[in-house]
């Protein structure tokens, strides 16, 4: 089974909007193993549309369209692609009363020129759109398959997973499964290491991604039902946690200041930041998440050594000693700002973000973040190769993993 | 003149890249009036790509291909068009030599395939890859064009402005230059309003862009000569600047932030910040920009009203009489933070981030901003209609430029 892409738009070939359909349609056929040959933009001109659906269809089984299902009068798609198999359109009653349901719920009134969306070549399946007034359409003629879809990418994304799949798993006979499994403190190299043996498998695969200085591994099943697929990963997810179990911080869709969040709010307990470097990026990425007001007290950006002593009661002989970069300031300013707040976890960030105030011994992108909790305190140390962005950032995700670990009691025992 | 374009390469098929290059080439050539009638994309597959060729020199008189010319076995880019047009391969030595300079500044050596990157199909034009090992080529024939152009996109972009550019100014008659004005505080439809009959020129073209929170417009001029084009720009820059020059605060590629540091660093004034709603956002925003150490000097984030009171010195009263999220309580956290961290300037910012929080008074998206300056103070309202995210850099950002305004003596007289 081969396909090919069409995206249909003007605004495409102007450079308006960037192709992110075409991207989703192929990694999507790519899993159910559909090759896909080739991909191809065209405007809103019938001739050309038809020509390249014509050539599509000469070297393809699937040809799959996106855009050009709107109601204005430069929206072809339908049309266009009716002609070309010699079906009539008809007027469908009840794709009409859901746009025209569509629009009562929003407290408009369809226009007339939405009736061409109800409009359904003779003998096509009607795709639903559970986002928006374009139905898609499924047609076959000989062997060959044509689906369309609407434009906008959120509407095309959900008509693919919930109308389109079915039909791809009638085709190709493989039900498709996947699992996440989010990753903190491990490079692409280390995964490789770790478990490069588990990733040679050809179904299941085990292939990772490496993502804003986390990874995730996604595995993924082929099989005849959902069942036989999700049985088949739990062997492969047994062995991988086996492995790296201690990494894993998360599985499905989230994201760590999240899950540091809600882990925070389970066992009642409070944090507090003192950061230098990160500048409040600790600060702001905890209360990212809504309800944080319940477990986040106090922040202070101690980016001056006076700030660190008036405020967090840093001694100036500390600083003076050891330099505001050191295991010792990032102890002192995680026992600060956990008093100062009365917090049950205090952290402390300092370091150097770079691109300037490196030395030899305390190169830019040291960093050492410091966590108080149980009247204990450590320090943990940090070496950061990215530009200034991206080692505020490594800090402010390493500060979230401690404080999971600790929250996981991982750390302080 | 019109063109196609053809992105080369299995990973754009598998969807495991996304193909800005597309986008990226379809704006430029409709900058300079160039029709794109079509696009598409194949794979590593020689035979494929000389049909793609073939077919779009049929339709185009210029047809431009990114990738497929790197040195491994399936870079077949370079063969497919010599073949195509009965062109033999022809070594470089001049290529050559400058990949064997690439590969020695960056301490490492040229393999045996780097050689094919040399081979240069005969009576085609070298275009110099500045940013990595591919040249580029230039072919004319029969009145065709076929410009190659390198995958990787930083490569290819550099490649299109210093080599490409040339080419289609000789082949439209036509030199592009564009201006850009920031501008904060001004929305889209405000603009319109505005600036709309500015709007309307067909050359040169002013065209607004909304941008997180902010706009841009860009002035752009078509003419025989840069000269000319620079000249023709100028009535509408004054115009627009006559219009709206209180809202523009920056020409060119930079950013708020980088502007407000900027401004501290020439007046010698530093900066403080108190922030309960966005939590470290202005703080980190602020020091985002290296150099930021030596305006700006604590921030603290007072999530809870003890904090406002002990670390801020916050009135327990106004708290009490107005609630936290109040212009009172925005300028004693403003006053409250200059005094603490001795700075020239002390910002407090307090608000209703969302989801939730709003009552009927006090709903989600209203914040304060309190500035103090010169032993004064100010409050300004803000009401947002965003997510929490998108609320929270809203305040920031117009916290960032009230320091603008601050700095520039606009507001406190």
């Amino acid at each position: 089974m081969n396909a090919e892409i069409i995206a249909v738009g003007t605004e495409l070939l102007l450079g308006d909007i960037l192709n992110t359909n075409a991207q989703y349609l192929s990694q999507q056929l790519a899993a159910y193993g559909v090759d896909v040959y080739g991909e191809c933009v065209v405007g809103d001109h019938p001739s050309r549309l038809r020509e390249a659906v014509k050539l599509a269809l000469s070297r393809a089984d699937w040809v799959f369209l996106t855009g050009g299902l709107g109601p204005t009068a430069d929206d072809l798609t339908r049309e266009t692609v009716a002609e070309l198999w010699g079906r009539k359109l008809v007027f469908d009653e009840t794709i009409w009363q859901k746009i025209a349901d569509y629009f009562k719920t929003r407290k408009r009134t369809p226009v007339e020129s939405n009736r061409r969306q109800a409009m359904v070549p003779e003998g096509a399946a009607v795709l639903k759109n559970r986002c928006g007034t374009a139905p898609g359409l499924h047609l076959e003629q000989d062997g060959h398959h044509i689906i369309l879809l609407p434009g906008p990418p959120h509407e095309m994304r959900d008509m693919f997973e919930h109308e389109v799949v079915p039909l791809l798993e009638k085709a190709t006979g493989c039900v498709l499964r996947s699992r996440v499994l989010r990753v903190f403190g491990m490079g692409e190299s280390e995964a490789a290491e770790c478990a490069g043996d588990l990733m040679d498998g050809q179904n299941p695969t085990l292939a990772p991604y490496a993502k804003d200085n986390e990874m995730i591994f996604r595995i993924t099943a082929k099989a005849e039902t959902a069942e036989q697929a999700e049985a088949m990963m739990n062997p492969i997810e047994t062995e991988l946690r086996n492995r790296i179990g201690d990494v894993v911080y998360a599985t499905g869709e989230t994201d760590l200041q999240t899950v540091v969040v809600e882990k925070l709010l389970q066992k009642g307990l409070s944090v507090a930041t003192a950061e230098s470097c990160t500048a409040g990026g600790l600060a702001e990425a905890i209360t990212d998440v809504s309800g944080a007001s319940d477990i986040f007290r106090t922040g202070i950006v101690a980016y001056h050594n006076e700030t660190k002593e008036q405020l967090l009661g840093v001694p100036h002989e500390l600083l003076e000693t050891h330099g505001a970069v050191s295991p010792e300031v990032a102890r002192a300013m995680a026992e600060g700002i956990a008093r100062v707040a009365g917090a049950d976890i205090g952290i402390g960030i300092t370091g150097i973000a770079g691109p300037t105030g490196g030395s030899p011994e305390k190169p830019v992108g040291l960093v050492y973040i410091g966590v108080w909790y149980k009247n204990q305190v450590k320090a943990f140390e940090f070496r950061f190769a990215g530009t200034r962005a991206q080692n505020r950032k490594s800090a402010v995700r390493n500060a979230l993993n401690l404080i999971r670990k600790t929250v996981d009691e991982q750390m302080f025992l």
